[in-house]
């Protein structure tokens, strides 16, 4: 274990109570970061909203927050948000953020492999899929060490803070069989 | 003209006032096909729900729903759907169902020819996309006619009705500059 990795973080699935902490991760991790490729919404979601959303992730067997925490605080997260339809609830969309003061300490990687471990033990999700600007260099990286493939690159795939366009990776890791 | 397109049907954008038609053509066009790649909404939307849609898609620069009509018959549709955030708002996402006695008319070609118009029109829309189950040879070969680029064969993207997995593509067409 290297010294950066030795900050004593904990990993559990979010529960409702969550909710003003998930929020300020949500509100915090968006101004650290120009890699998103869709807009949260955090910021204009009340507390009680929050909660409400939290409870119903809780209760369906396709969506899954999983946080990482340094004491009381959420230090990192990482979602999978599953199709609602009959026809698209075996797909899990991937989401990942990090406090900028605790990148490259393989806390996303840590919580990738938890998500991915989860999914697979749904017996629901047979397909993980996520999008990433392709000049995120870094996070492919760690989307590859994990399984992912590349299945497209999306031209104009997000608009910049400036105003211009970029390529955005389309990713997708296949779980299980589909007997 | 060939014989089976002289029947006269008209074309325009959908006003509040359709939305009982537009639910039932969105149940009656479920029903008929199995390329969905998305479960429609439709059946579990109250009229007066799908009147304040139809409202929003008006007020909005970036959504657009357009119908074709057989006399008062909604026969065929197509929308746009713009993304709600900065990031993506340049992104509209593309949708068309025909009623089966209307397939094979070119009424798909028609209603596209008008929505890739409009997109381009609004100044907002830099990219549209679509996705098309990978067997529904028809669809993607009106969507090449129309300039639209496969960017991904995406694996297990949609669940037929027997239960098997089926290939996605993922099709976009880049409209204007991005001055």
């Amino acid at each position: 274990m290297s010294e950066k990795q030795a900050v004593a973080i904990s990993i559990r699935p979010a529960s409702p109570n969550d909710a003003a902490g998930v929020l300020a991760h949500v509100s915090q991790t968006s101004k650290e970061t120009s890699f998103l490729t869709m807009e949260n919404e955090g910021p204009n979601i009340t507390a009680e909203a929050e909660k409400h959303h939290l409870e119903k992730i809780n209760e369906s067997d396709n969506n899954f927050l999983l946080l990482a925490l340094d004491g009381d605080n959420i230090v990192g997260m990482a979602s999978i948000k599953g199709g609602s339809s009959p026809k698209v609830e075996h797909i899990g969309e991937l989401g990942v953020s990090i406090v900028k003061d605790y990148w490259g300490m393989g806390l996303g990687t840590l919580l990738l492999e938890d998500l991915i471990e989860w999914a697979a033990a749904t017996g629901v999700i047979k397909r993980l899929e996520l999008t990433v600007q392709a000049r995120n260099k870094r996070a492919i990286h760690v989307y590859e060490k994990l399984g992912f493939l590349q299945e497209a690159v999306m031209q104009r795939g997000v608009k910049d803070d400036d105003g211009s366009y970029l390529d955005v990776c389309l990713m997708s890791l296949l779980i299980g069989g589909t007997e």
